[in-house]
């Protein structure tokens, strides 16, 4: 079966850590992208939380939870560093997270746009060769989520990752194609 | 039993409604008052839904919900009108809102300030004659404080009630004493 | 406005009481009915608990909470005493509560067949002259119940309390007409 | 590492199974087993709820769920075939269940000694190859539950697995000893 290479990050900020994280280098390990807005319910009561409790289950080595603050809508109200910043520290939120860079347009934001997400919250599973393998919009159950990072983290990483990797040169910011 | 009346809302903005709000318009109504900050946890599941339940639940001829947003930490986050109208939109809360005046040199704000409110989600019950009957800080029982809004609508306003409002000469921003 | 008589409970058994209970006994009080079976979902996570909370909330002078075991379904497997009493001490419900007559053929019992209860969890409210004044069947909003109980305990006893229980002599299995 | 290869269940009566399963007849499959009483309310309310999500979350083929009845207190109560059947039937518990055979001296049935159960609930997780790997008592989060089955699903069958099974000869009901 083929997967879609996960496009990379195009970020403006970075909150809990203390350096920039790319996609490139977090391969070799799953990683788990929650894309919110911080004034969306159903992130905050639902999306968030799950992605802290990943955080919390599952091994650092083997799996890196990402939050990616992807804004459409309200841009202004959503938009600044202070408020996602006191927004983290309030809800106590300590996994990496990032600002998605605006099209200084308005509308989705840029790494939205190249995965193609409906909305917030979406959740992301990506395996140790950087390629989307679950890609969810809405509510999804606990255990299902637990699951299937498992089974990415036992599944390893292949032997054509790096292939893989290399073939990445068709990718833009609408996503890649193999 | 002499209660305290309650000091006069010190606002800066409102939301929900077509003109700024007093408590002096209100005498002769139950006025419930949720102060919060868009983002405490609690305020946002818990203390913000329930005054959205007071409002659905009792008459509004009896029963007025006001919601005020009493900033006394990451003020340069919590402070935009934009960010708290986009809040309210997307949670629903279609109650009242005002803004509680700062005092523009941080900390608490005015009316938080005047009632004494020890943090964030405060709920105040003023009976008919605009007295403070009940002021908790956290969480409490739907069940107690629906039972104690009832007993309120139901004590009618007292023949003394418009003694009670001349003699409010000794309010200040500082509170009323008896 | 005519309410309708509470018809008098039909019991077998009690627990969490030193002897049993009538409504004639507790004219003057607010009673509160849980009509619940031990194996009705929706009794043991939504209706049983809101009882215990409105017995935990409201002063035992105003109102008292009965429980109601009200078989009409699988006679045979919620049927024991011991069971109850088993179901009652893990739970940890403290108030008063009775067994429903059964009428010996199957189907409802006698009280829940008097009251015209279509299932389970029901509530009924009975105010201090001991007249039905709410009946509802499956889940309703702590605030409102709270509210509800409230408005009855601060309505007070009416004069013509002693009148309506003389009056009762019209009452049969089917209901109460004043 | 050695596991305890998991004894097997002493059983009297079978729910939602056209006939009684046995562990051995199981091996090559991950077997959840969620031990509980009807009348304790963590059950109820937590693992029972757990267990249905683990069987609809999993591919059968992989993983089979297993609920036991282990009474250790309330024997009279909880002890009867129709009771039981009963609450299986309205809370909708679709996975097959098992009654652990009682001592008939009281205390904790059989199955549930031979585990050395602390109470209930109680959670166990057993490879395809029959071991216990996890063994929970209380309440467990589903990220982590999902997580750890997946990860035995993952592993697959030993090759040690039937040699594992000869050498189960010191087994007892006490429990197997490495």
């Amino acid at each position: 079966m083929n997967f879609i290479q996960a496009p990379e990050l195009q970020t403006t900020h970075w909150f809990n850590t203390t350096a920039p994280l790319t996609l490139e280098s977090l391969r070799g390990r799953v990683v788990v992208i929650e894309a919110f807005q911080m004034l969306c319910p159903g992130c905050v009561s639902h999306g968030l939380p799950q992605a802290q409790r990943v955080l919390e289950t599952f091994d650092s080595d083997d799996v890196c939870v990402l939050g990616l603050h992807t804004v459409f809508e309200h841009h202004a109200a959503q938009g600044t560093v202070e408020a996602l910043e006191a927004f983290l520290h309030e809800y106590r939120f300590t996994f990496p997270v990032a600002i998605d860079a605006p099209t200084g347009k308005g509308g989705p934001s840029k790494t939205m746009t190249a995965y193609g997400m409906r909305g917030t919250p979406s959740l992301l599973l990506l395996d140790r060769n950087g390629r989307v393998r679950q890609h969810y919009f809405g509510r999804e159950q606990d255990i299902k989520i637990g699951a299937e990072i498992a089974a990415l983290v036992h599944e390893g990483q292949t032997s054509d990752s790096h292939t893989a990797q290399t073939d990445d040169n068709q990718c833009d910011d609408g996503g890649c194609r193999i």
